[in-house]
């Protein structure tokens, strides 16, 4: 039987002692032994910060991104043997692609924003330049950087793969290096994917540590700097979130737990329409996939009074297909629960929400099993009960398992109170094809939750359902469901960083934040800088261009030509009856375009195109006889990784004669690295 | 002597108890009487739960941005009175006017930022649509709605009237009512805010409570909807993160603790340097003002080892010219403590840092006091230490009050580590005339700083100051300062809200956000919706133009006319040799010119301007013999309020004969709000 091993401190950790033997869910025999007895948990807390830490703090976020691609890329070359220990923990076929593809997606899916919306730099610019004086000599601009601790992160059994790597992504993209520690009922898959990650020698030493077995003194160790993320029960919750170095130490501590989460059926989704089938199909579905052991199933279903009966019927139905039994048998919808404790536990739960309602579907006691013995391996039925939505139990007691509790509700109002009586969950669902209804449920329901998911004839087909949390999308939830905030693009990068508000004149925020900022000085010489490559230009190197003067002709002309003849630039009368403009003014697009003319560099050189424009703002109206000039400033400069190219950013400034003004903008260029 | 009321459930409580003493800090006499007993807490929050909630939560953003507007300037006229009681908690007139207008002003603040920052709305975007789905029929976005407790704001004492305004701004703007306790030593000053703000009638019915007394069990009561936070000493912090039911409800909790912040002097700052000055200045004006009772204060200061002497002599010559007394008196530059027993825990801090070093200038037990009594009153001389930095204590004892700690330093890497030992902090400062060691030091501190200020020659006249949060940026800190953040501009709204992933079809999408979000159906009719005035238009009405193919001499001819003779615009074979071109293209500038020709309206009419673009992307290359189709589509409706106009985001879609997108952009319009 194999001995799982951690990896800290640079090397793999063999326990001191024999440690807890894990079961095979479904046969019941032996899988492996873990314990995580004689790791010095505080020397691999002051590896990750003394060598991850640094090692990733010396990468860009692009650098980062590129490394959770390849990663990835190389977890989906080992996927076989994944599934294969995946099947272990009771998981079916399609079990184990939501757990083994869902965290290789996530690693995907960071690696592309990280790439599309972060900086190829170490800093993050969160927000923009903030004036604090009236001269333009002081301001300030927020900026956010890697906490320089470790991202402490304990596990859940559930997901023994998306789990760990959901909460790796982010910290890794932002420059914090993970500790992971599964739960130990499914430690061994998580440790094979440790040894995978290790062995790829992708991610830099450091970065990536693994604890199996216990978390021992590990949090007496955690700093101001480190970060301690929990997926699991509230109660666990709540002695991680009160552990003294935790609070002493203001640790950042961010909790996901199981929640009550509801799915609302719409009044007009009666038998016969899509929305009714969607909504049955959705419930049965929850309730049977990882045999219901998700923190984001459907633990409440509300329907309208008087489709109680044809739910219930119609969801029986449906549930009486689900084959249950040995994942790898043919047929099998439904694998086994985690552990013969977890059984235990939802049986017990059962029994309290049985005071409370009546069993519609399944039997807690027993359950026809196919291919395996339904007493050695971890079994139930899928159960759904009708339930009193008055009583308290339906909204506090957690089954985690195929259990759903099906309650009616009779007004808007009513299934918002009712929903909110979960006292906080991560994901809600609204099933309806009136789009009204969806906002006064989703307005109604938002305070409580962390994802809504509205579900209709419309996206079905591409749904991804009530119970799939997504990279792109924030998972976690207010009150129950632990108050945390995971992923959700750079947002769950951005809960790793420290965001700190910097004041200083435009020339320091400037060699801070890495980009030109408005009132710094420019570089003005006598080389255009459309003439300079990446290698060349510099933040700050600005060109003034001569200046143009607008004439009625010019007006008139580019009315006819591009067949703009608002009556602004052509009706004398019209345009200074306009409280805006008071008499006849040159098209926003003449500004514009007179502008690139003057600042344009024609020659082929470095500038390979002008791919768009940010922020464009008409601050003057140009008048007849105006003479425009054009500032235009290199901002920021943005290398691509592995590319020849790069984007540069200019900021442009047309002014008048008078000095004012007229027209801002951020020009957006590509342009090549090396001079050609 | 006055007993202190609190506004609570609609109504003004007189206490049930005599209640504590709160004595006069320069003169020792009775001030006012003040005792929570009698109020029923619980029923205070479920006040603000069922009638202030509801009644923000029907105010737009604006709406209640207007109502800040309003408040401050009711308070503006009656700031004499708030100086007078002001001066009775030890404040000099310039204490005054930082705890008095700097409270009044984080209200005129957020009303601005409320106005230009958030939309007309009652629903926050948060970020844009995610694809969710590659048919375009599964999308995502992230709302953010008030959550339906109070936010219970417990202040402390150094800033009675800044300290409550600057939580409760963001909280009224985000839509959470408030209840406000303040600390009871200088409860006086609050008591009169309460009055003065409630007399005012501004504010909605229970949005605004005020406690003055103890807290009671008041926490006792709180839900996960609701929200703590805290300003004081890092042990009551600690205290109440772990209530019972903060932790059972997953409370959000949010800490201000003091801490030992740095301002670090650039080894190119010798004497004789303008830095040299601004930083010894800064130093004595942060050990001076409030009698150093600010949370900001410098309490450690490096400075390179060989200007060490220099600094203590300069400083000492400043401080040495600081007149201590009654703030009314002619020519008194610091006022008293708190209180006495303020004084007694400062005194007793100093003898824990003279273990680690010794005074350069004051006297801890003596002080020589204009026009009060030195014994009566809780005066006490400033005092600057010379310190080992590789104690513990400099880095850990925070004497609250007009002390600070002057240590050397040896490199950047060391100034960095020290600032690091201070585990957290709310600010550091570094005052150089060098941006290039400005950046090293910035990026070095950040991650244990929520603010830090770069103080230079350039910056000097306008600086706010070390010790000054200001409502744009964040205020708050890692670690040992508590590990919170408040204000931050709409930063400090948004923690106030609950965010929310909602998943649908772009149609409910749409019906949620009130945005129309692409691959939504949209309202094609007869009537150019440019025609429409804001009473008539909605969001999805779209026109889909006629098309204008481009031609060779229309390209030519926009070169020779805006003098934008690009090659890839006029030189067949440069335009071939680009590699995102491959021959002659249109200017970017020329397809959005033709676009607007195509989808003007030009009559007079609703449409008053086009005062901007957002987000322009050229996507395609248009060729010769291209032919432009635009799809201009309401986006956003955002009537402004007291104004007979609003803006209008159009989603704009140039299209070619294939129907791919050449150009995306958001087109930005003023419309009137009637038809004229």
């Amino acid at each position: 039987m194999a001995v799982l091993r951690s990896y800290v401190s640079g090397a793999w950790h063999t326990p001191a002692e024999e440690g807890t033997v894990l079961h095979d869910a479904v046969t019941g025999e032996e899988v492996a032994r873990v314990s995580s007895a004689g790791i010095d948990m505080a020397a691999a807390l002051e590896h990750g910060r003394r060598v991850g830490g640094p090692a990733l703090r010396a990468l860009t976020f692009h650098q980062r991104a590129a490394l959770l691609k390849a990663l990835g890329s190389y977890l989906r070359e080992h996927r076989e043997e994944l599934y294969a220990l995946s099947a272990r923990t009771g998981a079916t076929p399609v079990d184990s692609k939501v757990d083994v593809d869902g965290g290789i997606g996530v690693l995907f899916s960071y690696a592309s924003k990280g790439k599309r919306e972060l900086p190829n730099d170490t800093v993050y610019l969160d927000g923009d330049v903030e004036p604090l004086g009236k001269g333009g000599t002081f301001a300030g601009r927020h900026i956010a950087t890697p906490l320089h601790g470790v991202a402490v992160q304990i596990n859940a059994f559930n997901f023994p793969m998306w789990g760990p790597l959901e909460k790796f992504a982010p910290a890794f993209l932002a420059g914090v290096p993970s500790l992971v520690k599964p739960a130990r009922q499914t430690a061994y898959l998580t440790a094979r994917l440790a040894e995978l990650v290790v062995g790829s020698g992708i991610l830099p030493e450091g970065s990536f540590q693994f604890v199996a077995g216990g978390v021992g003194d590990l949090l007496d160790h955690v700093t101001a700097q480190d970060l301690v993320s929990f997926t699991g029960s509230a109660a666990t919750a709540r002695k991680l979130r009160t552990h003294p170095e935790i609070v002493r130490n203001s640790v950042r501590f961010n909790a996901e737990a199981d929640s009550l989460n509801c799915s609302i059926l719409g009044p007009d989704a009666v038998p016969g329409t899509a929305e009714f089938d969607l909504f049955v199909k959705q419930l049965v579905t929850e309730m049977t996939v990882k045999a219901g052991q998700k923190c984001t199933a459907i633990r409440r279903a509300f329907v309208p009074a008087e489709l109680l009966d044809d739910v219930a019927a119609a969801a029986s139905a449906r549930l009486a297909k689900v084959a249950v039994g040995d994942p790898a048998a043919e047929g099998v919808r439904m694998g086994a629960l985690a552990s013969l404790e977890q059984r235990e536990e939802v049986r017990r739960c059962l029994k309290s929400l049985m005071d409370a309602g009546s069993v519609v579907f399944g039997d807690p006691g027993r359950v026809d099993v196919v291919g395996a013995d339904a007493e050695r391996g971890a079994f139930l039925s899928p159960v759904l009960l009708k339930a009193d939505p008055e009583r308290a139990e339906p909204h506090e007691v957690e089954a985690f398992g195929p259990v759903s509790t099906l309650m009616p509700y009779t007004s808007t109002e009513h299934a918002i109170e009712l929903a909110a009586r979960g006292e906080g969950s991560l994901v809600g669902s609204v099933v309806t094809g009136d789009a009204g209804f969806a906002r006064e449920i989703v307005l109604g329901l938002a305070p409580w939750h962390g994802r809504i998911l509205v579900l209709d004839a419309d996206d079905a087909k591409e749904s991804t359902g009530h119970g799939s949390p997504l990279p792109q999308l924030v998972h976690g939830g207010p009150g129950r469901a632990g108050g945390g905030e995971e992923m959700g693009g750079i947002r769950g990068v951005l809960h790793h960083l420290q965001r700190t508000a910097v004041q200083g004149s435009p020339k320091v925020l400037g060699a801070v934040s890495g980009q030109w900022v408005p009132g710094a000085e420019r570089s003005i010489s006598d080389v255009h800088p459309f003439r300079k490559s990446l290698a060349e230009l510099k933040v700050g190197d600005a060109v003034v261009t001569g200046s143009r003067t607008v004439t009625r002709a010019d007006i008139d002309h580019f009315a006819e030509f591009t067949g703009d003849t608002f009556y602004a630039h052509t009706d004398e009368a019209a345009a200074a009856a306009n409280p805006l403009f008071g008499g006849i003014v040159a098209h926003g697009y003449l500004v514009v375009s007179f502008a690139a003319g003057l600042f344009v560099s024609p020659e082929p050189g470095p500038v390979l195109a002008n791919y768009g424009l940010e922020n464009l703002r008409f601050l003057t109206p140009v008048k007849v006889g105006d003479s425009l000039t054009v500032t235009l400033t290199a901002k920021q400069i943005s290398p691509r990784e592995g590319a020849d190219y790069g984007e540069v950013r200019w900021d442009t400034d047309v002014t008048n004669q008078d000095g004012d003004s007229v027209a801002k903008y951020d020009l957006l260029t590509l342009v090549a690295k090396e001079p050609s």
